[in-house]
C-alpha cells in the first residue's frame, strides 16, 4: 500500500526477463549492439515518423539533454512554475544548457496556456536580454493532468511564431496516452512537439529513458552531449533492451492503464469517503484534500502517501503504478 | 573469441539474480532503501575506514564528479597523457568542473611520476594561471599495468605538498587488486588516495560504478552535483544491489582473477607465436606487437581484437573478461 | 535634452583630468600599482570597515562576479523581477555562477520585501532542489526607489536565518545615498549587506565601477573569477584613478545630489502639466504617465526620453545626469 | 627604464586627446555611437575586406570570446605549450567556451608547426573524443618571434583540411606588423585567419582591444558573448575612440615601430656586451641569457627586466614601447 511514488515501484517480470535474455553472449558497446538499432526502429514504427532516440537512465538525464539541444546558454527556456525541471532536478537544465534563464509561468492545474507564453516572450535579438529559445510541458503534468492536443498545438503555435523548440517531459507519458484517446504522434511531433522524453522507469522499468528527437537539427549535438554528461553506457544493451521488453506487446500501455484505472478507483473512493480532489485525476497521480481523519484512518490500514503542503496543509498526494493491486485500493474503500 | 572490450561482456548471473532479488516489494526512492544503506557499511568494511560511497553507473559520471569535488573551474588537474579522463571521455570532467584544466603529463608504461608532476607544478596563488587542484591516476592504467603503493604514495606526497586532492580512476580497479598483493586501503586512502572511482560495470556488472570518498570534505558537494548531472537514480536499489552482490563472496576478486589469468595465458601463447608485448601484461589487457600473419591466422580462427595504432602499426589490444572461457584461450595457442 | 539614459552622459571633466595625471610615468600592472592600493584604503574609510575592493569595467562584471562568489552553480539567487541581474545582462550571472538560478519575486515599487523572500526560500539541503544561496537588490531600484536602511535589515535578517549571501547592486549607489540621509556603511554592511557592486560609470566616469566585499570568506575566489572572465585590466592604473577621483572632494555625491534634484524639478514639472507618476521619485529616474499632448509637446521641445511599455503604453522614463542642465529642465516646464 | 612589461607604460597623448575629444556632448549608449560605426568601417579599410568588429577593453576577454565562438564545449583548441590563452589567463578560454580543451603542442620559438598540428588532431565525429575545434597562434609569439604570412598559411591548409577555426592572438600585432614587410590582410584572413584579437592596450592606449571577425557564421553569437561576460560597455564610444585613435595617421604602425627599434637598439647592445639571444629578435620583446655581471650591471643602472626562468636560469625578458626613450637604450650601452 505504498503511494507515495510510482518510484517506489520495481521492475515488470517482463522487464527482468529482458534483462535476462539480453545477457547472453557478447555484443558491441556503447550502443553499437543491435538491441539499440531495434530501439531506433521501434520508435519510428510507434511514432510513425523518422525519430532519433537516445536511451538514458534517468529523466534529469533526458530532460537537460533535450533542453541543452534547443537554448544557447543565453537563452530562455519557458515552464510551468512547477515543473519538474525547474524544481526538481537540482539546477540539471542550467548546467547542461550552461547557463539558461528557465522562466516560470503561472497557469491552471499544472499546465501553461498559450497566451500565458504568448505574453511572457520578449527581448528576442535585443543583446541585453537573455534570448527566448524553447518551451517545455510535461505530460502528464505534475498536478496528474494531461494536455490535450488541441492544447499542444495551441502552445506549439506561440513556439512557431517566435522560433522556439518545444519539449515534452513525458516522465509519464504512458499514462498520459492511456488517459488520452489518441496515438502517441498525435500528442507529439504532429501536435509540434519537437524533443520528448519518453519515460519508462517510472511505468515498470528498471531504469530507462529515451530521448526522442523529432527535428533532426535538434539532434546534431547531442551524441557528444549525452557522452560528455556520462550518459552513454558502456553495455547500452542492457538499456535498450529494457525499451524494447517495455514496447512489446503493448506492455507500457497496459501499465499505464492498470496505474490510471487503480488511481480512478481510489480517487472515487477518497472522494466517497469525504476527501475533495485539488485537481482532476487524469492519469496516475491524486492530489486531494482530505479531513484528517479520514487521512489518520487511511494510515492506519497502512496506506503510505505523502503530504501535499503547496495544495494546502490538508492535501495529500497518492500515485499509483503498474503493479498496483486492487485488493489494497478496495481494501482502503 | 570477443577480446575487443571487457564492456563486451554480459554481467555475471550473480548480479543478474541479485537484481531479480531486489525486485521484490515496493523501496522507497533515490537512494533511501535499505540496498543502499548496506552499500555504505561495506564500503567501509572493504576499506576498514569511513568512507562516503555515491553509486553511479558510469565511469565518466563517477570521474567527472570526482574531479569535480577536487577542482575549482579555474582548477589543473594533473594526468597521463593517455588518461581515459583526457582522452576518451568527450570533454566530461572540463563540463562537470565547468572549465577546469586537464594537464597532460607524459611517462612511462601508462603511468606518471612523482618527478615529472612535481616539475609540472606552478603558478600557485598567481591570479593570472589556471590553479593546481588535483592529480588523476588510472588503476589498472590505460597500458594494463599496475600502479605499486609505493609509487602512489610518492605521487602523493607530492599532492599533500602542494594541496592538491588526489583521485584514482579504478574502472578496473578489481583487475588491479588481483594483480597486486596488498588490501583495497593499502593502494587507496593508505596510500594517500582521497577518491576512487570503483569500477564494476567492466568485471560483471550491468552498469554500476561507485565514487567512493576518503576525506569527508571532498564529498560535501558531490550529492548535490550528483543530482543536477541526471545521475541520481529514482531505483537507486538496483544500482545498489549489484554492488553488495559484486562485493559478495569476493565475487569481483574472483572474476578479475579470473580475467587476468586469461589475460596471462593469451599473452604467453601470443609471445610464443611470436608477439612482443608493448607493455607488461599485469592485469587482463595485453599490448602486443603481432606478425601480420599471426594476426591474421587468429581472425581466422575467430578471435576479435582492435589493433592499437598508438602503439605502432603491428600493435593490438586484447581485453579478457570475467567470462572468458579457457577454451577460448587454448583454441588461439 | 538627452533623457534616455545616465549612460548616455560622458565623463566628468574631473575624472578626465585624473586620467591625464595618472599617465606620467611607467606603473606596474594588473593592479600592482599606488593608485589600486589607495583605492583599498579611500574605501575603507569611506564605509568605515575592512572591505576588499575589485575594480572593473561594468556593472554587469561585478553584479555577476558578485553572485559568483556567493553562490555555487546549484544555488538560487533571489531578486526582484525587475531586476537588471535577472531582465539585461543576458544571463550573465547564470555564466558567472556555472548555472544558477535567478528566481524572480514579484514586489511593490521595484523592490523586494522580506515576507515574500521569506514565503519563497525551500528545499535547503534537500538534493532535489537547487540550494538557496544569495539575495540580491538594487539601490536605487529599477524603478527609480530606494531602500531603507530597515527595510534592508529585514531582508539581512531573512538571508542571516537561511544562510543565504547579500548583495547590493548599487549601478545607482550615490543617487541613493544622495536620496537617503544615511552614511555608506548604515545602508551596506551595517543593515547587512555582504557584496556592494559600487557603480561610477553611469554618475561620471568613463568606465569605472567597484565590487567591495564586506565578508572576506566571500572574497576569496574572486582575484581567480575577475581574471579568468577577463575583467583584471593590465593597465588598471586607469581604472583606479577614475576611482579615486570620483570619491575626492565627495565629487560623487556632488554629481549624484545634482542629477536628483534636476531629476525632482523635472518630476514638478511634468506633473503640473498633467503627467501621472508611476513610482515615487527618489533618485534620478522618473516613470510617469503622460497625455498624450504632452509628451509630444515635450518631444517637440528637444527632449529624449523612452516610452515604458512596462508600465503602460502612455508611461514613459526620464533619466538624469550629473552634468544635466538646469536650463534643460526649465526649458521643459 | 623600465622594461619588465608594454604594459607598464601609459597612454599615447593622441589617445587621451581622442578620449577628451570624445567626451563632448551625449552620446547613445552600447555601441549605438558614431565612433562605434566609424571603427567597423575603418577595419573594413584597413585589411581590405568585410570584418565584424567586437571592442572590448582586455586582451583575454578579445581571446576568450574568439575561442568561444569556433568551439562548442566539447571541442580542442589546438595552441603552442606556453600560448597566453593556456598559460596567462587563469581558464578564461575554459570559462567561455563552457568547457572547451586546449591541447598544448611543443614548437620552436613560441610557433606551432603545420606538420605537428597535423599530427596532434584526431578523433573527429567519435563520440569519445573532444572534437576538434580550431586552433590559436599568437602573432608576435610569447617568444618574440613572428610567424610569416606563409608559415600561417600552412596551418591554415591544415585547418581546412580538418574543418577547424584560425584564431589569432594579436595582443601585439602592430609590433608584428612593423616587424613584417606586408600588410595587416596578408598575414589575417589571406593566410587563413578566422578571428583576430587586434591588439592595442599594451602599444599605446588605456585599455581598448577589438576582436575582428572575418568569417561571418563565426560571428553570430558574439554579441550575446560579450555582453553577457560584462563586457559590452554602456559607454562604448570611450573605447571605440580609442581604437579610432589608434589607428589614425598611422599611430599604431608608428608606434610600433618605435618600440621595435628600441629593442633591436638593446639587443644589439647586450650582446656586444656578452648576452646571448634565447630567440631572435623580432617585435619588441627580447629574451636573453646574460652573465651575473652585467645582468647586475644594468640594474645598478637603474634598468628593470623580469628573470625568465622558463628559458634558463641566466635568462631574462626586456620589453620595450611605444614610449621608450632612446636615451634609456644608449644610457645602458
Amino acid at each position: 500500500m505504498d503511494f507515495r511514488s510510482d518510484n517506489h515501484a520495481g521492475a515488470a517480470p517482463e522487464i527482468l526477463a529482458a534483462l535476462a535474455a539480453a545477457n547472453e553472449g557478447p555484443a558491441a558497446a556503447y550502443g553499437n549492439d543491435d538491441w539499440t538499432a531495434k530501439v531506433q526502429e521501434r520508435f519510428a514504427e510507434l511514432f510513425e515518423t523518422e525519430v532519433q532516440v537516445f536511451p538514458v537512465a534517468t529523466g534529469s538525464a533526458a530532460n537537460a539533454l533535450a533542453l541543452s539541444a534547443m537554448s544557447p546558454p543565453w537563452g530562455v527556456i519557458y515552464c510551468h512554475r512547477d515543473a519538474h525541471v525547474q524544481v526538481d532536478e537540482c539546477g540539471g537544465p542550467e548546467f547542461f544548457t550552461g547557463g539558461a534563464k528557465l522562466l516560470a509561468l503561472e497557469g491552471d492545474d499544472g499546465k501553461i496556456d498559450a497566451a500565458a507564453l504568448e505574453g511572457a516572450i520578449f527581448g528576442s535579438g535585443v543583446v541585453h536580454h537573455a534570448q527566448p529559445a524553447g518551451v517545455t510541458i510535461t505530460q502528464a503534468s505534475e498536478c496528474g493532468t494531461l494536455y490535450r492536443a488541441e492544447e499542444i498545438l495551441e502552445i506549439a503555435s506561440v513556439c512557431r511564431r517566435h522560433e522556439l523548440g518545444l519539449h515534452m517531459d513525458g516522465a509519464r507519458f504512458a499514462n498520459a496516452l492511456a488517459g488520452l484517446n489518441c496515438t502517441p504522434a498525435e500528442v507529439t511531433w504532429k501536435a509540434g512537439v519537437d524533443l520528448l522524453t519518453f519515460g519508462a522507469t517510472k511505468n515498470g522499468c528498471f531504469a530507462a529513458e529515451a530521448l526522442a528527437v523529432f527535428r533532426p537539427d535538434l539532434a546534431e549535438t547531442l551524441a557528444f552531449r549525452r557522452k560528455r554528461a556520462g550518459h552513454l553506457f558502456s553495455k547500452m544493451r542492457f538499456l535498450s533492451a529494457q525499451l524494447l521488453a517495455y514496447l512489446d506487446d503493448d506492455l507500457w500501455l497496459e501499465n499505464a492503464r492498470h496505474a490510471n484505472a487503480m488511481a480512478g478507483q481510489l480517487a472515487k473512493s477518497l472522494q466517497k469517503a469525504g476527501g475533495r480532489l485539488a485537481y482532476p485525476v487524469e492519469a496516475n497521480e491524486i492530489f486531494i484534500h482530505l479531513p484528517d481523519d479520514l487521512a489518520e484512518s487511511l494510515r492506519k490500514k497502512g496506506a503510505q502517501f505523502y503530504p501535499w503542503p503547496a495544495s494546502g496543509s490538508d492535501a495529500y498526494r497518492f500515485v499509483t503504478a503498474f503493479n498496483t493491486r486492487e485488493e489494497a485500493i478496495q481494501a482502503l474503500s
